[in-house]
């Protein structure tokens, strides 16, 4: 890699990313389901631009300001898969006045009663199905309160319910594949239990289910109509560490210089810390923290992880590299390190900006 | 408080802010030593005007970007306490060139090899020393590398050696203040023996030492000319926990709406997540991680911690907030609560601004 780097940056290996998305539309494909992906992972105006390349039309965004975003570049049809904010009416009107099509989370039927006749034109439903992850959702066994949101949803004439929505985050703490699995097939069951339960009301209603995780893993999705992954499209440590990718599939990596190096310690500082990684963590086989993993930067991307090589520590801006002794004589102040981060999704909004392996700059929706 | 709040938003209250500020610059005149406050925490055009108006005039960053930043903002002395990039000398002399006084850190000999004949006008040299932080520095016990480093740099015309500079950033760690204090006297201890080591070939020499824990506590500097803390002005959760500062001197504050609540598990959901707050966190007394803590806002501010209310997990967008039932009846969806931040320093730098508490907006530095 010829890159003029001087300071940390985020780099973006556009082929792994590809790959990614088109291992996951294949699987859509093959499992007769629609993908629509989630983009708060990468966040992107240019990486958007190749996903609709592909075919894409209907995008999934966790909040508001990013629906804004991915409407001003062009996006249509656009699910904000977040707990719907009644604070944020008039942003839900201006976007369904230029022509987008909205569709909403319902997670609670508090907030039923917050927009009543308040919404302008027709926006879509999905109500949110806690199965087990205990975040956000109606738990899946009250189905009188979702018989309650469908009624009053029906009633509403700017709402259309459109079908159950459920993230199963409990993946991203499973131990094994084949516990991804079992949540899944134990989130889909309940799904359907609740989907025949409502079919009176709605027979219409499509299932739709999130995680990177789930879709990455799950061969099995009879019952479901629609998935919504994000963090596939990078990957990252986490997933990797979960067996749900591998490695060479992880298509972001943090490039960062090296300020000093402490060689009766064996550890190697860069400018790389909180404020570009993220504080999200795993632990390694002695459960000792740590941040990011070393990899060598090369002409055309990067190498494997090198083994033993781990940030054990950071600060705002500084990141601890701990070596083995032959690793430590190799690496010289001034050199660019390359490192496949923790937590893709956050490491990217930190960075606000990708740069390619052959140097091009793309965006990320700009800060809170 | 009558702000239009429809988003996650981070509160500054000025008052608090320059009472810390004050309080800071009062300790330096007690303790003889010249505050130059690290404006790391901040980030922010605005604050910094503030400080200015104090009578401030040299400052600390922990980046060369940083350091841009203010110079642009019209600072002319301005120590970079990080230890140089090489790969950032054009940088330092086009500061130089601009009339920038700039200070760097030497924290490992070999930089000096990197820099010989590159740097432009007369920048100014801090030595790093590490008093048992293991982050970046020279080991304390190393008189010889001191020695040899003051030499190369006087041998320098474009370095100018200042004196040493210590962040014992341990007293991050330490069970109480007592620790803080034995940590800085013996720091302290340790600069003072080098600098008699060191006093002919260089007889002026400074010490200097950063971290809010030990500026805040310590009263005796005896042996310091310099104090450089940055997270004081703001303080934040961490701090109070180790008894540095008392809750009523958080002096930020995150705004964010409530969007969910689960009745049967006491739980309220928020749009505030990772993304806004950071992951960094703290444990409580039965060693539950938290990552923030319940205010009420209120016309002037906010209230003081609500007992037992705490963000007990946290998503890329999602807070968890955990209560007690009478806390739980007195919330609705559409409310906005107040959250004392864990670390101010990386909740300030993702949320990329301020709002004071009478509704004006303050700029935070951009992304990296």
């Amino acid at each position: 890699m010829e890159l003029n780097i001087t300071r940390p940056t985020l780099l973006l290996d556009e082929k792994k990313m590809m790959t990614n998305l088109d291992r996951m539309l294949e699987k859509a494909e093959r499992t007769r389901t629609d993908l629509i992906p989630h983009f708060k992972t990468h966040q992107s105006k240019e990486v958007a631009e190749m996903v609709k390349d592909r075919g894409v039309k209907r995008i999934t965004v966790s909040s508001m300001k990013m629906a804004e975003y991915f409407a001003n570049c062009g996006w249509k049809d656009i699910t904000v898969a977040f707990p719907f904010n009644p604070l944020e009416i008039e942003v839900a009107n201006r976007l369904n006045s230029e022509g987008v099509q909205l569709t909403i989370l319902i997670s609670d039927p508090e907030i039923l009663s917050k927009l009543e006749g308040k919404l302008e034109g027709k926006v879509q439903v999905l109500i949110e199905v806690d199965t087990g992850y205990k975040r956000s959702g109606v738990d899946s066994s009250k189905t009188d309160v979702f018989k309650e949101i469908i009624a009053r949803v029906s009633a509403d004439s700017s709402l259309e319910f459109y079908g159950l929505y459920c993230h199963p985050g409990h993946t991203y703490h499973a131990d094994n594949i084949e516990q991804i699995r079992q949540i899944w097939a134990s989130s889909i069951k309940q799904m359907n239990v609740l989907k025949n339960a409502l079919l009176l009301l709605s027979p219409e209603m499509k299932i739709r289910m999130g995680d990177t995780p789930g879709c990455s893993v799950v061969e099995d999705m009879e019952g479901v109509d629609e998935i919504g992954p994000g963090n596939f499209i990078f990957y990252d440590l986490v997933m990797n560490y979960l067996n749900v990718c591998h490695e060479s599939e992880i298509a972001v990596a943090m490039a960062c210089p090296v300020v000093a190096k402490y060689s009766d310690r064996n550890q190697i500082i860069i400018h790389g810390g909180a404020v570009h990684f993220s504080k999200d963590h795993l632990f390694d086989e002695s459960e000792q923290k740590f941040f990011g993993e070393l990899v060598i930067l090369a002409e055309d991307g990067w190498s494997s992880i090198i083994p033993n090589a781990k940030l054990t520590s950071l600060s705002q801006e500084h990141g601890v590299l701990t070596v083995s002794d032959e690793v430590f004589e190799t690496i010289e102040i001034g050199d660019i390190l390359g490192f496949l981060p923790i937590h893709s999704c956050l490491t990217a909004n930190l960075m606000g900006a990708y740069m390619t392996i052959d140097g091009r700059i793309y965006e990320h929706l700009e800060k809170n």
